[in-house]
């Protein structure tokens, strides 16, 4: 058995992927796979609005919202977002590297005021009592930053649309979807596998723009066809709805959100603790998603010696982004606590070595 | 057994389905399904070189050109195509409703000369004689419109860089690909499962047009990349890759090409002679790919009742567009002359009965 810690794509519920196997094999009783079948029959049609439901069930979206799946990954959205909400101005938030292609992209479109940025210290850790210009469009955060460990765990109460990129934590907590305009994720972290992005949008924050938008760009198309405007991603959307069916049997994001709370403290307890570690990310800005930490001062030189003993005992993908360095532990909803468990076990026999 | 003439997604080889099913399970002796292993990770690096490798080989690719794998549809392409090429002006080729929509988008762009359109009489040939500005940047066509059942089987000889839609028909046939500036084709006909498109792009042909370009609608963030610029569609770039194989194993494209000129010759021979049938489309345009036919003059009334006999055949798909009526036949690379066989038998039973 391999224990996975990829930061995505990323583990998945067993469940989720051996539903989707059966699928390709024999597709809702049609005897023809998944991948076979027309995107149009009344089967794949009665999956998509299952998946849309789901979603809005599970995060309680209230009316007014359409959710969308769309191709092209949340790197697609960075524009989407820009092209459709940003006119004059627009406020963002650097909190990493997604943060800033974000607001590479908007700056094509308009003028963009970054509020705050955690540059300067590595991004390690999420800014703070920032002031908002009242005239942006909007105001767009990451609420995680997979790459250096930050998450934002509150939902932001501010006073302009507020539009978040939650591809690394989307589904790990309840949210106050009527707090955004829009709420988008690719689907590859916490979800689903890689191929799809799912989005949250409020129709009425629509058509706002005065440009024309190309029609795959334009968000009114998706929602106008139910994300049927082309042929969708079929196998990666069908795949996200078994993944939020095994959501809903933990107890929905409620039921998530207390594991992932355990998971996360159990394993910073055990960095905390360890004399060979120590935590990349200021307490009160770390991610339960995505746990980044490196060797100890005076151990900087075990960092390869610990990634080759973690290997040896089967844990992969916690090697750290080489722009943190050290290691990275992905602990997204798929995960198992007896694997955080697992890998404090091999930590602390790491430790007793030396 | 069911009998798949679906026009897209669309009958995949078995092997290609049974193989990705198997990386589903444990992707190349990782221990991890393709669906949770980083696309960063060495396994799936491979397999997506290999890809690229595979459509150059099969197509012999000349140097210079780079083969991308990209999320978001043909339709997406149709916006990046006018994004990257076109300056001032471009020509393009109505052959039916997917030219059309990729005209749509090349009008935001700039000035869009329509060569030739075959709209007079609902799409049923293709158009010919026509002249080509010399002044245009390139030239789009349509190379099989899956709608109408129409094809164009030749490379066409122009002055002007040469653009390929070949969703429906990429991979059927050889192509002297150094005729062309680009193809691109939705791969959920002749390739693979929804959720991918492949481009072959000339390298020369890029950076000529003066606007800033979105870094996700720029082919030479792609190119520079290796596809890999953010997460891309795994499940979907490895399916085609084993559908490739599959394709290789069967001749290449100048094997395929045997059988779909014998497959298609067999259909249209049976919708020639049989009384209660008419083909859709003038000789000399008709497609390989989708055989559209309508009932004879005198039995306009049996439409209804020949959808439900095949349909009690097993036979799936086979309901003609609305925009044509009548029925169509998908019958992609991976369906086996057999199957047009049965389809023929079909057709010669309900002849009996009436």
């Amino acid at each position: 058995m391999k224990y996975n810690f990829y930061a995505g794509p990323a583990i998945l519920p067993k469940e989720a992927i051996d539903n989707s196997i059966e699928a390709i094999k024999n597709f809702a009783g049609t005897g023809l796979s998944l991948l076979e079948i027309s995107h149009r029959s009344k089967e794949f049609d009665a999956a998509m609005l299952d998946a849309q439901a789901t979603v809005k069930r599970l995060l309680n979206v209230p009316d007014g919202y359409e959710v969308l799946f769309l191709g092209g990954g949340a790197s697609t959205q960075f524009l989407m977002v820009a092209y459709n909400f940003l006119e004059k101005k627009a406020a963002y938030l650097d909190t990493g590297a997604w943060a800033s292609k974000a607001i590479k992209e908007a700056k094509l479109f308009g003028e963009v005021a970054v509020v705050a940025s955690s540059k300067d210290k590595n991004y390690s850790y999420i800014p703070k009592g920032f002031s908002i210009p009242d005239d942006a469009d909007y105001l767009h955060i990451t609420t995680n930053n997979t790459i250096y460990g930050t998450e934002i765990l509150e939902d932001f109460d501010v006073n302009i649309p507020l539009i978040a990129d939650m591809s690394s934590d989307f589904m790990s907590r309840p949210v106050d979807v009527s707090k955004y305009d829009m709420i988008y994720a690719g689907a590859q972290k916490n979800v689903g596998p890689a191929g799809t992005s799912v989005i949250i949008i409020k129709k009425d924050a629509l058509g706002k723009v005065s440009r024309t938008l190309p029609t795959m760009m334009n968000y009114q198309t998706h929602i106008d066809k139910g994300s049927m405007f082309n042929t969708p991603p079929v196998y990666a959307v069908y795949t996200v709805l078994q993944t939020l069916k095994w959501l809903e049997k933990q107890g929905g994001v409620e039921g998530i959100e207390k594991v992932n709370i355990e998971k996360a403290d159990l394993l910073y307890g055990e960095i905390e603790r360890n004399k060979l570690f120590v935590p990349t990310v200021e307490p009160g800005s770390r991610s339960r998603m995505n746990v980044c930490f490196v060797m100890n001062e005076n151990y900087k030189d075990l960092d390869k010696e610990f990634l080759d003993f973690a290997t040896s005992k089967d844990i992969m993908g916690i090697k750290g982004h080489r722009s943190v360095g050290g290691f990275r532990a992905s602990i997204y909803n798929a995960l198992p606590k007896s694997s955080i468990e697992y890998l404090i076990g091999v930590m602390q026999e790491f430790e007793k070595k030396h």
